[in-house]
């Protein structure tokens, strides 16, 4: 059953807890997730925007909550980590795609590509940190968008090897 | 000001909505994350998991949700995909922490580490692919407990190199 968010609130920060949606295809166990931060980027439009990183993307800001501040601790220039954020321009129905959307590539299903488009739109980008400004970090090569939420930072596990 | 899932109730699964929270650390844009399905693991014991897959981990099924199952069409065993989990035991108001729990190490802030303790504890779970049958996934090495839930699942850009 649907529960409403009120019933979870004031809740405590430390609690993991769940709740239950229907957004049509069904009753589901959901999670609340947070904007820790955002995108400063001079990527406006989803239309131009490069798909990857690597295929001409600007370098970008991540400006993070004076909350999580110290959840940056340790974070320096050259540093290679995981940028998790919530593409909020995807739509969340769509299960089967065109790969790069070329439609004269078969569909596929969407976990089998890295399309936006999900039931969960969360973004995975890769990046090397260029500059650290108090809670602005400055990132290479990020294709999200200006604006875009920032969900979790992650350290890459084998630096020498890329995040992709 | 937090507004009460209610009011989103019923949406379009199309649409891509926030709401607002305040969890005890200020009020922040937040959004609805969907178990897509969960974890069918031999590991059912936070402290005796491996930190990660490559340390130990067991070969586990991912279990999907029916509504979703057109999501995985093209999938195939030995296809390498980047797992997305809920760590659901995880703390989420853990910003500082010893690097792999080892006290003898000064901490460091959550986002330079792979700590599941962080804001929004997401999992991020390079796997490969070992077998599919109708709607479970059999994946190898994964460190996720049993119950855990999957948020998402994604291509590797470049297979040829791991996903950490």
């Amino acid at each position: 059953m649907p529960q409403q968010l009120s019933q979870l609130q004031p809740c405590s920060p430390r609690i993991n807890r769940s709740f239950f949606v229907d957004r049509g295809h069904g009753v589901k166990e959901a999670f609340e997730v947070e904007a820790i931060g955002k995108v400063e980027s001079s990527l406006t439009d989803l239309a131009s925007a490069p798909k990857q990183g690597d295929e001409g993307a600007p370098d970008a800001w991540l400006v993070f909550e004076p909350s999580v501040l110290e959840a940056l601790e340790g974070i320096h220039p050259g540093d290679e980590v995981i940028v998790l954020t919530w593409l909020h321009q995807a739509r969340r129905d769509v299960l089967v795609t065109h790969p790069r959307g070329d439609v004269s590539r078969a569909q596929q299903g969407v976990f089998t590509t890295r399309s936006p488009n999900r039931p969960n739109p969360i973004g995975l980008h890769p990046v090397e940190v260029a500059a650290v400004d108090g809670r602005k970090v400055r990132v290479r090569k990020l294709e999200a968008l200006n604006g875009t939420p920032i969900l979790d930072v992650k350290s890459v596990l084998n630096p020498d090897i890329s995040a992709r």
